[in-house]
């Protein structure tokens, strides 16, 4: 059996998860390649003596961009510097790349997969969305008979994790923030997941992927859960809706339209189900209808799983380009004025006797009372653009507590 | 751009999708493949003057075998004969074959996928298992690093669709079939979906391609829906359960453990809202963990959506082999009366008189009582061996109104 020789770039989590996972795996891994993987570097700047990884650290990036037998790379290090320098050496030097790193993609991705093109090898990175969810290569490979128009998704799991809590068991955002710091599911510094930075850059991803230009995760609409109350799941349960974030880009015409902002979803969609720190994502397609793929958004095994079945990929296709491009070339996305939708609103005052304003503002709206919240009342208005949304509630800037997009299912 | 000539056997249902599909997102998939596909004749023993597709159609499967430039054949005829042997032929002659045909891959896919490998060429069935849903090559090149330890699904829309009415309008089994029946989603003889017939071939082949080995659909243990009663869904309600038809395979070391079978499902199970006519597949890798793939499982476009995108894969790889095989050599399944699991029992009589000489023979049993059933009651036993249940339910042959296994989550 030939030998394909890989060098994995950072020992951390997912570092140590994918050398785990070749050695647990391996006999079927090569059964499937037909080749054997070795792993014969491992980048770190840390050594770890009496791990059997020892004798494979190397601190030097330049022992393995310099060794001709290193086909495969795998960087699992983390943020843009210096993975993208690395990373772009690698492909410029022949050797694939398969990483699970989303700020790398979501910034470089167009230009590093044109470099892999030109190179007729691959830069592969299905561990960047959704974790071990199959996602990228369903993308690029199942979902060609369609025009997707419609991505949806649950993608991160701290907040899933957080929301979840929040809504079955009555728990204050401070409180779930806590417990999920404590149980590791939240960094001590939770910004990236709670603002919902790292959702949008995965949707950033997914978006470029499926519209073929490159979409900048600054473009999107970023709304994380920070501002999600014991009160407004309350108004949620009244409804017999649940709070979710997602993050969302759904094709008008030329355009996309892409939000990450937390949403009320009905028991019917698809999404409303999905707890705890698990993943989901949503697909619409204008032939194949509605599907969803589910699984574990994030871990140490489950993404080292997809960061190896690309290490599989990329070794079955050592000198064939198999991944599908984005232009560097910038989207335009449609303005979020104009995309429509409903809206929760929670205002303070008598339903009552703010009905006829309300209405003659709003429409025809309802009115949601929660069970043991006073002097204040929820409505929720028609479907309207958020442009005059947001019109209509600059008159109202005194009295709105929060207000909250409510995700219909389109169709 | 070069053309690729393609044809499409059977022009039904399927048939006509995949040429809408074509003719829907042409500019699309080409874009994808980077050259164009044609449709060059459509055999069907029919004529369709008026449609735009009479001026392709043959009725003789020479025309397209004897014709070089035919490099992708579609077959969507359903059942063995004569699909079986025009596929063989297509892929003796180098032609890629993409098939929706189920019956066929279960019996034949060894040998057909072993001619692909030989020729350098591609036998795909996305559309056989799932419709619409990408399960096949997920399976193939996404799940690659993984031991997949289960594979449980509902693969039936027609039964899920009746049992999703029976749960939740309490509507008894002939009112469902009538109903499915008239609205089209049950055939006049709806014997292959009921008897659990269509389920099975579609558990055989994903144990085949997950095991490595042939899994004939005659093995694997199958039970239909038939026997479902409103009352026992009167017991599952109580139970906090409903029930759904399971196709499912899971891993005992080398061994597979297949069956179709009616099942209670709790809550917490990732298939216990998966209603109506949509499909759902859950698979467990032992290091991906869970994962779920959701979405349409037959209908003209979904189904179509997946041949075409096999069609796709066929034109991006001509000459290169892209599926993993499965040995011709017979698996060799776990006896039913092995595996373990709970079961739960309907029973003439009066709970409290049976309750120690119950106890006696099933374990620390569990007594449910559902409104409104006079002269019976359920029990839910202990884990034990389907076996270990057979030879006690011996003793009760004359009380047992109906057994429904129970599906609890493993781990």
């Amino acid at each position: 059996m030939n030998v394909i020789n890989i060098a994995v770039m950072g020992y951390g989590t997912v570092g140590s998860g994918v050398v785990e996972v070749i050695r647990t795996n391996g006999a079927r891994i090569n059964q499937r390649i037909g080749e054997g993987l070795n792993i014969k570097y491992v980048l770190d700047l840390r050594d770890f003596p009496g791990d059997p990884v020892q004798e494979k650290i190397v601190h030097d990036f330049e022992t393995i961009i310099n060794d001709e037998e290193i086909k495969i790379v795998v960087e699992v290090m983390g943020g843009i510097e210096p993975a993208y320098t690395f990373v772009k050496r690698s492909l410029q030097a022949g050797k694939s790349v398969a990483t699970s790193n989303k700020a790398l993609v979501a910034k470089h991705g167009a230009e590093l997969l044109s470099i892999a093109k030109e190179q007729n090898i691959n830069f592969l990175f299905e561990a960047s969305v959704g974790g071990g969810i199959p996602i990228i290569r369903p993308l690029n490979s199942s979902l060609t008979a369609d025009e997707i128009e419609e991505i949806t998704g649950i993608l991160n799991g701290t907040t899933n994790y957080m929301l979840t809590k929040m809504f079955y068991e009555g728990a204050d955002y401070e409180t779930v923030l806590k417990e999920a710091q404590a149980n590791g599911y939240a960094e001590r510094n939770p910004e990236a997941d709670v603002e919902g930075y790292d959702a949008c850059r995965k949707i950033a991803i997914l978006s470029s992927l499926i519209s073929g230009q490159q979409v900048d995760f600054e473009d999107i609409y970023c709304e994380g859960i920070t501002a999600i109350t014991v009160e407004d799941m309350k108004y949620a349960k009244a409804m017999g809706t649940t709070i979710k974030l997602l993050a969302s880009s759904k094709r008008h015409g030329n355009r996309l339209y892409a939000i990450v902002a937390p949403c009320m979803l009905y028991p019917e969609h698809p999404l409303y189900n999905v707890n705890g720190v698990f993943n989901s994502i949503f697909v619409h397609g204008n032939v194949l209808g509605d599907a969803m793929f589910y699984g574990s958004g994030a871990g140490k095994l489950p993404t080292a799983s997809a960061v190896v079945a690309d290490v599989v990929d990329a070794a079955k296709h050592l000198n064939r380009n198999i991944m599908t491009m984005w232009d560097q070339e910038k989207l335009k996305l449609e303005d979020k004025a104009a995309a429509k939708r409903r809206f929760f609103i929670r205002m303070k005052g008598d339903a009552d006797k703010m009905m006829s304003e309300l209405k003659y503002s709003f429409g025809e709206i309802e009115i949601i009372h929660a069970e043991g919240l006073e002097g204040e009342f929820g409505f929720v208005t028609p479907v309207m653009m958020e442009g005059d949304y947001d019109t209509r509630a600059k008159g109202y800037k005194e009295q709105i507590l929060h207000m909250i997009r409510i995700e219909d299912q389109t169709e």
